[in-house]
């Protein structure tokens, strides 16, 4: 399963096409003459997916079912191992008056080197049964982990997400979280002693306050031994949540696939992450895109060379360059295997995949498919 | 949202072309090009909808879990402003015999001066704690409408759809609704009394008991100010069961055309409805419909003047002239927005439609869409 993140993009004005429209690429083309497209939804018509709910439904979770708390999934970004003891938050360094009123949410944004400083400070807060992480973000962000026994994530935001106000106190919106809100109260009051002479970042706001979801391994559902082979933090860190071993790298699509033909033996699901389309469209920058586009598919004969039984090459979402960012837009999926039923689609582009033979399906059913072409799944019923 | 009522259809036999393909449609033709088009399943494959369910679904409601019952549809038909108090029953007139055996289900249908007649008779009967409405709709049907406190629909029909037996009694299915029941017996005991003398319509007898259904506004879903315009009270009367501010007119696309404009600057969301397609589709006149949707696409530029930032032009079911009726058969989609990502779709036809971008989707995937496309929604997790 290669992962083309954000792949989907919008037409350029004067040429009419998109990003993978303009791409040169023969040999994702030729793979998708042999083989059966289509569009998927990540979540549903109309909704943008986050990398978080993009990627679970890939992996055939569905997105709506099982959630992942966006202090969880600041701590996979930064590559922080969460256990199962761990209560993590985002936390923002805010700015407050002499009367504790927010003045600037993100503490005039701060540089990341006085973020690092300031976490060093806040990391000496002891607080007594539990073990406490503040690891730097980025700027004003930082992430919050504390780790304990009978810890609960049913905990209100601090952050009041306007100015003009006092940060909230942690509230529990369950019973059985009270004692893990008075531990992050406890902290909260700690820290804001120690900022005190820290102006502009003087006081800390938290939100997303989340435990690892309770959820099934891709092995326990697939009985496969899945793998991952990616760069950045977050993806290796959604990987891990549904029980894939990862390999990681620091480079190129080259040696990505360089790892997956040294450890194709020992696997029989790999799941490869290109970050470098969705950050290009993220950017704004329709070329760079096309040219990641380009390096992926003039890498694809070293994926082929292994002659995986399936292929699926497809992304998380769309990431229009038009837009800047995530968006609806169903993404194309390449599907190959011996038994795929072959569509008339002449080449891996939006609108050859809207008349693709796969049609228009939910992201989650990939895995289901790429089972079945595998040969790997029994009759429904008898 | 412009919605043609029945818009979709069958093919003629002669000519191999649908309604909407007969027509000569060049704005909504240009309109498919620059847009993405495909068809909708309002309820799901292979079922029939009716216009309450048809537009629910429009609306971005599961019409399988938002039930209209048909007292309060007819209610609505014939523009009555329900409300929360009210149980409201479809009624019949009838004809019984010596033995109050049922002759006639529709009483010889009278004329609907003699409904009129006869319903202001029975708008004369008194019972304690509620009010009464008697509203003649067309020949033997009539609406009735008991407005008090506690009231609840779990009563079964009194018309027991076949002759030679004695109307049934309403029965409460549910131990709430006794009293309601106890009422609505009253009435047909001294309705019955009234009506002795007028052979042959000398009974009632009502079906559809039910209360408005409790569903959130567009309002509170899609953060939208809402306008329909629309002829038919049935049409005013769903749109204001979703919160709508209702614009009333009796006449053509152009003016209502021309309302929207005038109110243009006062709502984020207007549904436009033309009846005339589906009345045209349910008399099985082939050439009217073709005509009425001619009309249409040359009031077209009426709308695409305001330069909405999300146009959808669509039907709330498909009316075939062949079939003289509601059917099936998917609708016709399409949507124009500046971020539509379009497709290869050179005209707005049923045969076109199935080729679109868009796929074949759920109709109640039409209005995340249009949020979307109007850049209205956030991204669903980090």
């Amino acid at each position: 399963m290669l992962v083309i993140d954000g792949l989907g993009g919008l037409p350029d004005a004067k040429t009419g096409k998109t990003e993978l429209e303009t791409a040169h690429t023969p040999y994702l083309d030729q793979l998708a003459k042999k083989g059966i497209c289509g569009l998927t939804d990540p979540v549903s018509p109309g909704v943008t997916p986050g990398s978080g709910p993009g990627h679970l439904a890939l992996f055939g979770y569905d997105p709506l079912r099982f959630t992942i708390g966006r202090g969880v999934l600041e701590a996979l970004g930064i590559g922080f191992e969460l256990t199962k003891n761990d209560v993590a938050a985002r936390g923002n360094f805010c700015t407050v008056d002499s009367k504790r009123l927010i003045t600037d949410r993100r503490a005039g944004r701060i540089t990341t080197d006085k973020c690092i400083e300031l976490c060093t400070l806040l990391a000496q807060i002891k607080l007594q049964g539990v073990k406490t992480f503040v690891l730097p973000v980025k700027e004003h962000r930082f992430s919050l982990v504390i780790r304990g026994k009978d810890l609960h994530d049913e905990i209100s935001d601090t952050d009041p997400q306007k100015t003009g106000v006092i940060p909230y106190q942690a509230k529990h919106t369950k019973a059985t979280a009270r004692h893990t809100a008075d531990i992050i109260n406890n902290f909260i009051k700690q820290a804001s002693e120690i900022l005190a002479g820290h102006h502009p970042a003087n006081m800390i706001m938290f939100r997303g306050f989340s435990k690892l979801p309770d959820i099934p391994s891709m092995s326990e559902i697939y009985k496969l031994t899945p793998a991952a082979i990616a760069v950045y933090p977050m993806y290796k860190g959604l990987a891990k949540l549904v029980g894939m071993e990862v390999f990681s790298t620091d480079g190129s699509i080259q040696e990505e696939l360089k790892i997956l033909a040294d450890c194709y033996d020992k696997h029989d699901f790999f799941y490869v992450h290109v970050k470098q389309a969705d950050s290009a469209g993220e950017d704004g920058d329709f070329k760079r895109k096309v040219k990641v586009i380009e390096q992926v598919d003039s890498a694809l004969p070293q994926l082929l060379n292994l002659k995986p039984e399936v292929i699926i090459v497809t992304g998380d979402h769309s990431t229009p360059a038009l837009l800047k960012g995530h968006s609806w837009h169903p993404v194309p999926l390449l599907l190959y295997s011996q038994w795929c039923r072959p569509d008339t689609t002449q080449e891996f582009s939006e609108s050859a995949c809207i008349s693709g033979g796969l049609g228009r399906i939910q992201a989650t059913d990939i895995m289901p498919l790429a089972m079945a072409n595998a040969l790997k799944l029994i009759k429904f019923g008898a």
